[in-house]
């Protein structure tokens, strides 16, 4: 049980069978027919050699199979992740160098590595820093940042730039020496690649094939394109026109390599690696969890962990370079049928098959086609309706999502990630330090307390009722403080004071503190200090507290009992000879 | 209106008449007494001549009479940020030096603008980081730091570091050097004080003295073991037996200095000058606050902020070192009846007169007599009791403030301060990510609904109740989306599930996008999903996003009537002859 824990394959390994294989063999085929010119193309933004591409959707698809937790989450290179690899390490050397390709290796091993602490010690809720507006704002600038990076490819011209003023002028810049042939394979070939993502399946539909077939036929689509440009470059002799192609790929299964073990450059790439590591992580197990929870299946966030990392690790070992679980590829995967993680060893062995046998064929493919591929798949990163959803529900997370679009278009994949950590963890501390807090009274002739700001309702000068609407922490303790003693300094007849804890989940040594000085400054002032519907988590730590003993006031059970009863008492101090008939009568009790 | 909010001596100075005037004078003659040896042992402490002290004592209390809000606040040299300001600069020059001097008045002049750029911005909310156990961990390990330094003084020998196993190893080494008269006079001082503060106002009461003037007259404690200590060395010569002594101070007025505008030493100094603006902040504001409530004013935390950095810059530009509100002379100021920040005023007053007039007198006080006054001061400050308080109450809590206590005696002082603020952090993040929910069920016979793990309650295999006791936020939306599809795993049966949103106090965006991907993963699996018992401001925000229209189930006022709707309409699903009776007289209903 324990062993197969952190072994899933063990536990689905058991189970498998003659219709299992036949599942996974399918989704394997179109998976490993989806997967090669997307390879090729990532490897390509990543400003690695096509080849890398390939081996990084190899051995790391093994490695999450044995590890993973999720049946259908398809892993390997992924454009964020690639444009992440490109800018970390061209700090180090220029894209394409040997230098390049070792620091993506020693990427691969650190995000490995840390993916792999991370798993052991159950830290996956550190990815929960990052919120759905920051995380949505960053893969939108991401997407408009590489789709803007492959223009070049398609204009055939040069272009250089990590953010998008860079890219942008050096674009303009190059525009006259546009190759009009490479032009003409990218506008063709990114069109094409839109109408089959949007009109291929219609038709499919209308020529009688079934929905589910018309599907799985169109995701062919690109390696069409890869065909079809391929064949014109070699027919028409393109090349020779300045149509630049991928050229000669070397026909091997994966190499072994070892990173380099260099701590000043280990150092430099740690921040890259862990910040590469948490969006990648991120985006897994979103896809992860939507794909199992369609089967009522669950995943492990701590194991999944461990599996990319066991696959980052894979890549580093293996010529590869940083993958991640893919949304589109994993999606194909579910919807042709993968049922175990076998599917995605399967489709290792398509890859591999495809590296040592397809790359001659590979040579005279145009780069403007797998730019056209990635920009389409990009595209659909960039995500329109969120920013107008998140405006209309909250303005601050708004600013945090719009904050990390303009930082990481303007300053860096990096910083942009960073800002909108920061920004959430700050607004999220802002929220924290001011809770919402009302002065209650009672709705005449029931047992209700509400806002008397908002509601007719009953009080007396002597008795004030607040109710707090947030935990009580270290974060808002002084807030806490100022918030009552501004209350208690404006009702000059104060002498009780009720907390009203109803909304309180917890109280933490910090915010104890603080409801002790509060006591105590309330008693220097004569006034008396209670709470009432404090919750039973709340009470039992309160329980091991002095705070019970010293309190000047009492715990009430209900808000109600403590104002009649408190209405009574004042009275009684004030008038001892009057009765709660006077109270009655005015409807407070 | 505007401006008194701004500059308070408008509102009080308006009022000030007679009887304040006598309050303040006699309050301001009481604080300068303690204030004189104060002062110069605190400038000692930081590594400062004497004389710094006592001009760090004069116009900065005046710049925060004009900006300040508290009526007692005694602002000065104090401690722990004499402790920090020696950290800080030790690591600009050696203590003394007039590079080291220099450092010191840029590290006034940044804390200053920090503090009023905080004010202007109401950033006070910023001092929230610090957690009550964080500061008190700290202040303790400061007060032990501070009391180990000054026994180099009391032993006549020479002793260096800034940590605790430094400190103790160099005075070890130099053990064999002790000074005798040194010595003596240290020790005998030390008694001296240590028998004022808990058996001079005793025995002053039995004596037939009022205890406030007793309480009063024991404070001038400090300024009789100057004056007996320094006629014993004059007499005995005791210079000549290796005495050190305070030496020549300097008669004259502050000097009016211009703190260098060096890029790089500012910049090397900025963070130790916010974390001394920070938790001289907090010490002073909490100071204040206890004062204020005692006579039910309030102090307004914003304009204390600004009314800090007035008198920084202030110490910066006349010869000073950075200063705070001090716990003890504020007290005093208190309790010797101070009515306005005239009696700072007033103050400032009797220790210019001292600078001008008493320096000649203190040439002989020996060192050690102020190494006794330290000592016995900031001994007061380490605090036994809370931590012990902390443990019992929680564990977690605990672990931060021991952390402080640790890395503040062990690696130093602003490393202990960030090590706080950081693991309480951490671990309100931790706890923020995972908060309490529970599976709920009827109270059999009531309207109540309880933990299923708790109470004996009745519940439905088809129906599913989750109660989360937390706001929402985007720390814990990735915990909600496991935590709901961990439970709809377990139950095959499920068709409907209800979130009791009693105890959310608030929903943000990333939170919501978590419910929509939870509302459509269940919709994928055939569950609805259901809320119950939305809050008012909650529902608010909810009816501006897409949740409610997408919901596949409803939003129900109280969970009672949604159980009980749930029941039926399942019941009806799986048998539509069925009536409600059967689950009548299963009690259910």
């Amino acid at each position: 049980m324990r062993l197969s824990r952190y072994l899933p394959v063990l536990a689905w390994g058991r189970a498998y069978n003659g219709t299992t294989l036949t599942n996974d063999l399918v989704a394997a085929g179109i998976v490993t027919i989806m997967l090669i010119p997307q390879s090729l193309a990532y490897a390509m933004l990543a400003g690695l050699p096509p080849e890398i591409g390939l081996y990084a959707s190899i051995l790391p698809i093994i490695a999450y199979a044995l590890f993973g937790t999720s049946r259908a989450l398809a892993v390997g290179p992924v454009a964020v992740i690639s444009l992440m690899t490109l800018t970390a390490a061209s700090s180090i050397a220029p894209p394409g160098s040997a230098e390049f390709i070792a620091a993506t290796l020693v990427l691969a091993l650190l995000s490995g590595l840390m993916l792999l602490v991370m798993g052991v010690l159950r830290l996956g809720f550190l990815a929960n820093l990052l919120s759905h507006p920051v995380v949505s704002g960053f893969i939108t600038a991401s997407g408009l940042i590489i789709a803007t990076s492959q223009l070049k490819s398609i204009l055939g011209i040069k272009a250089s730039g990590e953010v998008m003023p860079e890219l942008v002028s050096t674009l303009a810049a190059n525009l006259p020496q546009t190759n009009i042939p490479t032009l003409i394979i990218g506008v063709v070939s990114t069109a094409f690649l839109f109408w089959v993502r949007k009109g291929l399946k219609p038709l499919l539909i209308s020529l009688g094939l079934k929905p589910r077939t018309a599907d799985l036929t169109a995701k062919a689509g690109p390696i069409a394109a890869v065909a079809v440009s391929t064949l014109a470059v070699v027919w028409l002799d393109l090349e020779a026109a300045g149509v630049r192609t991928v050229g000669q790929i070397p026909q091997s299964l994966p190499p072994f390599t070892v990173p380099l073990f260099d701590a000043a450059l280990w150092q430099q790439l740690a921040i890259p690696a862990l910040l590469l590591s948490v969006i990648g992580f991120v985006e897994s197990v979103s896809v992860a969890q939507t794909l199992a929870a369609k089967k009522r299946q669950r995943i492990n966030p701590d194991q999944e962990l461990i599996g990319l990392g066991a696959a980052n690790v894979a890549a580093a070992f293996s010529g590869g370079y940083p993958v991640t679980g893919g949304f589109a590829r994993s999606v194909v995967n579910f919807d042709a049928g993968a049922e175990t993680p076998a599917a995605g060893a399967y489709t290792a062995v398509g890859i591999a098959i495809a590296a040592l046998f397809l790359t001659p064929y590979l040579a005279s493919l145009p780069i403007a086609t797998l730019a056209a591929t990635i920009i389409v798949a990009v595209l659909s990163l960039v995500d329109v309706k969120t920013p107008r959803h998140i405006w209309r529900y909250s303005r601050a997370d708004f600013a945090a999502m719009a904050a990390t679009v303009l930082v990481t278009l303007l300053v860096g994949v990096e910083p942009g990630v960073i800002a909108g950590v920061g920004l959430s963890l700050a607004l999220f501390l802002w929220r924290a330090s001011r809770p919402h807090a009302a002065v209650v009274g009672r709705v005449p002739g029931t047992e209700h307390f509400r806002n008397v700001k908002r509601h007719t309702v009953l009080t007396d000068p002597r008795i004030l009722t607040i109710r707090i609407d947030e935990s009580l922490t270290y974060l808002n303790a002084r807030w806490l403080e100022e918030f009552v003693l501004e209350q208690v300094a404006e009702t000059p007849r104060l002498r009780h004071l009720v907390l009203m804890a109803s909304a309180v989940n917890a109280i933490d040594a910090s915010a104890l503190e603080s409801l002790e000085a509060i006591n105590h400054r309330l008693a220097d002032a004569g006034v008396s200090l209670h709470l009432s519907e404090v919750k039973g988590p709340v009470m039992d730590a309160l329980e091991r507290s002095h705070l019970l003993h010293d309190l000047t006031g009492e715990v009430w059970l209900s808000q109600d009992q403590a104002f009649s009863a408190l209405l009574l008492r004042a009275d009684e101090e004030d008038a001892p000879q009057a009765g709660s008939d006077t109270w009655m009568a005015r409807g407070l009790i």
